[in-house]
């Protein structure tokens, strides 16, 4: 459990829904002290919630939430989810990146599966604490799930007081890629944060220049809604923000592995197969493939 | 005097040529001391040299040298050339860089210039001592000198055991970028050195792709004898080299400001007037702009 399995099933938990959490680094902490989210939205704390340290103990679920780091998603997930899988078991994938659902499925041809962008500031900051600090509406994008089923799991999402709405699946994706491929990167590349980057002429360009490759991108792909404004909204949002490093920026900092293949790879490698060339997340790539091999 | 006009200037002046040396820091030391080169193609020791602390106490010489960062041209070396002008007097460039002629020549629309590309590996690591590691021949490229006057200057430089050659301007300011560009400001921007660049499959690619753009950039220019041999020359030129830090990134090391202007908006700059796109040294640009604001 981090900051996004937390945070979302600690919201479902406490509306009164039936959540198990994996969990374990902080399993048997969880387990005596239950989960507490401070949130911009109000704090809460759930005193006992049902905890496990393996997949394999936790009881068969309608629905399971992902908010593993994409870079598990090779070695790790199939293992966790096996043990969850029964004929009507729908994964929600809550995860930045482009490719994640056509992998889950390749490996499991029968899965239900949704992609979850969540539009979040939110960070495990101890063992069983959850600091959620601003947003939190989250993209829900049907990917391989029977409609009903779908409008039925979105429906109850909201009835939690979670700020959720369907949005055609690609264009979900690539929408959350606009701020992503820039931002997650360029703090990286060059060690700082969303505000400087913005502050400084160059790299304000750069990331704008950045974003329009995404919209290329997702427009070569067929995602004619995604327009330019959108860009300028997004500048605009992260003006507003409080400065902010992306999770890849987290992760680097903490030395943990950086979602290079999902956030950048694949979503150049789709839109160069559809003939768009992204020449300066290309760059970014290369350079944040050369800080991962040489830190 | 630096590296370069210690090396070239001593070179000379062993040679038999009468060499007049600008002198900053140094010049107590070189007074008393002389100018030592140790070289690759041998060492030497120049006992006296004409050394001067302000270019006001110079004699005007047929030929003045410019050996500075072109990070100087705008505040320092209209200055500096200033007392050592008369009708004949011709200026070598030897900086990196494009669009140092062109600004020189706006400012003193009488003087002959040329243009030097030095391919050398040196430094000057001590007063009065300069280290010339490898290479050190010469690309000079007619600006705006009489073709007489060049070619006396030329077998001049020559006969003093100088390995130079004449090059289209054009050809030889885009040439010495096909190296320039990538290098310079990829070490700075990973904060690495050649040969890891090069290791490094993913920053290879990218380093080829930028000097693509070079050369894509110089034909749209008009420089259709710049080709990808060329590009395959230098990554292989490069691949021999011992591990190398190019003079940005020393400038970068040692906090001195970084020849951004020269080195990339210029270029990119020009290459865009003439319709022709360099995203990912535009990006390199922004990056560096951001390094040199943020240090």
């Amino acid at each position: 459990m981090g900051a996004i399995g937390g945070f979302y099933g600690g919201r479902l938990a406490h509306a009164g829904r039936e959540v198990h959490f994996l969990s374990h680094s902080d399993y048997e902490y969880v387990l005596q002290h239950g989960l507490r989210v401070d949130s911009c939205d109000g704090d809460f704390h759930l005193p006992h919630i049902h905890a496990y340290g393996r997949a394999e103990d936790m009881p068969k679920t309608d629905v399971v939430i992902v908010g593993l780091k994409s870079v598990k998603n090779h070695d790790v997930l199939p293992n966790l989810l096996r043990p969850l899988l029964h004929d009507d078991v729908v994964v929600i994938l809550i995860q930045n990146g482009i490719g994640l659902e056509y992998d889950l499925q390749q490996l499991f041809p029968q899965l239900k599966i949704i992609a979850g962008l969540a539009f979040i500031c939110s960070a495990k900051t101890e063992p069983g604490h959850i600091r959620h600090q601003c947003y939190g509406s989250i993209n829900l994008g049907n990917y391989s799930c029977p409609d009903e089923r779908f409008q039925a799991i979105l429906t109850d999402i909201q009835s939690a007081g979670i700020q959720a709405q369907e949005v055609p699946y690609l264009e979900a994706r690539w929408k959350k890629a606009v701020w992503n491929m820039p931002f997650n990167g360029m703090t990286v590349a060059l060690n700082t944060s969303t505000d400087k980057l913005l502050k400084n002429p160059s790299t304000r360009q750069l990331i704008y220049d950045q974003m329009k490759e995404v919209i290329g991108a997702a427009n070569a792909l067929g995602v004619d809604t995604l327009t330019l404004e959108f860009a300028d909204k997004m500048m605009q949002m992260t003006d507003e923000m409080v400065p902010y490093s992306p999770s890849m920026k987290l992760d680097f900092d903490f030395h943990r592995p950086m979602e290079i293949e999902y956030l950048y790879t694949r979503p150049i490698a789709e839109a160069r197969e559809a003939g768009f060339l992204m020449p300066k997340l290309a760059m970014l790539e290369a350079e944040l493939k050369f800080i991962e091999a040489h830190r």
